[in-house]
C-alpha cells in the first residue's frame, strides 16, 4: 500500500456506523491503514468486510489520529477514553455538535492530553445508517467543520485538516460555540420547525391532505429523520438552540397578536419579508445570490421514457441542465418539470424543445 | 366556436392575473366564450392578446358563470358586486381562503342573490404572477376545492364543478370552514414556519451558511413567496391559523422547557416522533403511504451532458424514472442524484448503470 503523502496513518476509527465506515472507506482508497473499533462485533465485521479497514488487534501500533464516530451522547466520554489510551495520537470526533463533547471530554481529561483533541464535524450524511450505508465518496466536496479549542496543539489541528482533505472534504475552521450556533441555525432549528409543521398533520382528515402541494412536501421532508438520533443532537445543543427558539417564539407571538387584533398586518408582512431576505441567503439552488441559473418549465406526460426524451432533447439544444425539479401533485396525470440552465442557453433550449413538441414556459 | 358540451358559457373572469388568465386560456381551448374584466387596462389587454378571451363590451350577454380572481382582500366585495350586477349568473371566486370572502359577500348581499354564490379554490399556482404567466394547463390534474355555503343553490354548485372540470381540475367539495382549516395546515402554517426558519438566517455570518445543506434549502424554499400576497392570505385565515399557531407555541414551549431542564428528552423525542408520523401522511414523493418507489443514488460529475447520459442509461435499463432529485452542496464538484423507480426495476437499473461506469448506491 502506498501511504498518503501527508496523512501517514494509521487512523483508528471508533464506531463503525455510517460516518465511521465512510471515513474508513475514504482513507482505505488512499492506502492509509485504518483500525476499526465498535462495541457491536457485527458492525465492525461488516465494516471490515466492505473494505473500511481492519479490526483493531493486540499489538497494533499507536495511531496517528483517532476519529470518534459514536452517537452524540457518548462522544465526550469516548474522546476522553481515547486520549487516556494513547500517548501521542491526535483525537478528533465527528459529532454534529461541538461544545458539549468538548466540555464532557475536558472534565475527564488532564490539560496536557486535551491539547491533542480537536473537534470536527463532516457535513455529510444520508437518510440511511449503519456500516452497509458507508460510502468512500460520502464526503467528496462536502464541508468539514474543524473546531479547535483554545489549547489545541496547532499541529493536531493541521492533522485533522489533513484528515478532512484525505476524505475528500473541504475543512472550514470555526470555534465550537460558533459551530453550534451555525448548525442550530442551518440544521437543528429548521429540523424542529419541520417536525412541528408535520406534527399538525397527524390528526388531519385525509381530505385536508388532498389539498397539499410541493410546498408542504418540501417543508416537512426533514421531519422524517430518526427521532432518537435527533433527540441526542438537539439535546446536546441546548444553548444555541434555546436562543433561536426564544427568538422564534417572540416572532410567533407577534404574528398571533397581529392575527388577533386583525389590524396588525404590518407585523405579519415584516415577518414574511424577513423570511424572504433570509431565504435569499441560503446557498444552492433556491434564491441564492451565487446561482446564475434561469429556469424553464416543461409539461411532461406521465408515460415511460418521457423524462429521458426531455433531457436528451435539452442536451441536444446545447444547454447543460444544472438542476432539475419534478412537481408531482397527487393524482396528477401530467408533471411539471423545472429545468435550470445557464441564462444564455435559454433561448436555444426553448426553441429546440418547442420545435420537438414540448409545452414549454419560461 | 364549438360550445363545451356542459359548460355553455359565457364565463366572465374578473381579474386577469395568473389565475384569471389561466382560467380564460383553459376555457378558450374548449371554445367557451370568456369575458375579461380588470381594473388595469394593460392587464386585460395582455390577457386578451394571449387568447384568454375578449374584453367585456357593452351589450355582451349575461354570463353563465362569473369567476372573481382578484387579490384576497377584495374578493368579498367583488363577489357582492357581481351578484348585484347579474340576475341569473352563478358567481364563484378563486381565493385561497373561503370563510372570510363568504362572510364579506353575505354582509353586502340579499339572501336570494347569495344562493347563486359558491366559493372555490383551484389548488395550483406558480412562483410567477400576472397575465403573461397564465397557462391553459395550469389546472390540469390539480385539485379544485368547491365550497358551497348552506344556502348555495345545488345547480350553482354543479356549474362550479363543471367549471373546475372544464379547466382540467378535479373538484373536491368541502365546507368553507373545513377548507380554511385544511389550507392552514397544508399551506399557511408551513409557509409561516418556513418564513420563521429563514428569518433567523438574515443576520447569520456567511461562514454559518457554508454549513448548510439540502435540508435548509427544502425548509426555506416557500419562504421566498411574495410577502404582500401572503400577508393577505394569512390575514384572511385568522381563525384556523390562530388555533394551529397556538398549538405550535405550546409544543415550542414544551421543547424549550425540556431543553432548559436538560432532563426532559422524552418531550423532545415526542415532538420529533409526532413529526415523523405527520411527515409520513404527506401525499407525494416523501414518506407517503401511496408511493411505491424505490430510490437509487448515483454520483454524477459536474460536467455537461452527464445528467442526460444518466437518464438515457436508466431508460435503456427498462426502468422508468418516476422522480428525480439532485443534491448540490455548495462548491461541491460532484452531485448526488436520487432516482425513484418502481421497486421491480431496481435490480436491472443498478446492474445497467454499474456496468456503464456509474457509481451507484441503493
Amino acid at each position: 500500500m502506498t501511504p498518503h503523502p501527508r496523512l501517514t496513518g494509521p487512523v483508528r476509527v471508533i464506531g463503525t456506523g455510517l460516518v465511521g465506515t465512510s471515513i474508513g472507506l475514504a482513507l482505505a482508497r488512499l492506502g492509509v491503514a485504518v483500525q476499526l473499533v465498535d462495541a457491536d462485533a457485527d458492525a465492525v465485521a461488516m465494516a471490515e468486510r466492505i473494505g473500511a479497514g481492519a479490526r483493531l488487534a493486540a499489538g497494533d501500533p499507536e495511531p496517528q489520529v483517532v476519529v470518534v464516530a459514536v452517537p452524540p451522547d457518548h462522544v465526550g466520554a469516548a474522546v476522553a477514553a481515547q486520549l487516556a489510551a494513547t500517548r501521542t495520537a491526535v483525537v478528533t470526533d465527528a459529532c454534529s455538535v461541538k461544545s458539549k463533547p468538548l466540555a464532557d471530554a475536558a472534565a475527564l481529561t488532564a490539560a496536557d492530553d486535551l491539547a491533542r483533541y480537536v473537534g470536527s464535524h463532516p457535513m455529510a450524511g444520508s437518510e440511511r445508517s449503519g456500516p452497509l450505508a458507508g460510502r468512500a465518496d460520502l464526503f467528496d466536496g462536502a464541508t468539514w467543520a474543524v473546531t479547535p479549542h483554545p489549547a489545541s496543539d496547532p499541529d493536531a489541528v493541521g492533522v485533522v485538516q489533513l484528515l478532512a482533505e484525505a476524505c475528500g472534504a473541504k475543512p472550514v475552521r470555526l470555534t465550537a460555540a460558533d459551530h453550534d450556533l451555525a448548525v442550530a441555525r442551518v440544521s437543528h432549528l429548521p429540523h424542529l420547525l419541520s417536525s412541528l409543521a408535520a406534527g399538525t398533520l397527524v390528526d388531519a382528515p385525509s381530505e385536508h391532505l388532498e389539498l397539499s402541494g410541493q410546498g408542504l412536501r418540501d417543508v416537512t421532508r426533514v421531519a422524517g429523520g430518526d427521532p432518537g438520533l435527533w433527540t441526542q443532537i438537539v439535546s446536546a445543543n441546548t444553548g444555541a438552540l434555546t436562543v433561536l427558539l426564544e427568538q422564534i417564539r417572540a416572532e410567533l407571538d407577534r404574528v398571533l397578536v397581529a392575527l388577533g387584533k386583525n389590524s396588525g398586518n404590518g407585523d405579519i408582512t415584516a415577518v414574511l419579508a424577513h423570511g424572504v431576505t433570509g431565504a435569499a441567503r441560503v446557498p444552492g439552488k433556491h434564491g441564492a445570490p451565487h446561482t446564475e441559473h434561469a429556469t424553464v418549465q416543461v409539461i411532461i406526460p406521465d408515460r415511460p421514457g418521457q423524462l429521458a426524451k426531455l433531457i436528451a432533447d435539452a442536451a441536444e439544444s446545447g444547454a447543460n441542465v444544472e438542476d432539475l425539479r419534478i412537481d408531482h401533485s397527487p393524482g396528477r396525470p401530467v408533471g411539471h418539470v423545472e429545468l435550470a440552465v445557464k441564462p444564455d442557453s435559454v433561448e436555444q433550449l426553448v426553441a429546440v424543445l418547442t420545435a420537438r413538441g414540448w409545452v414549454v414556459h419560461r
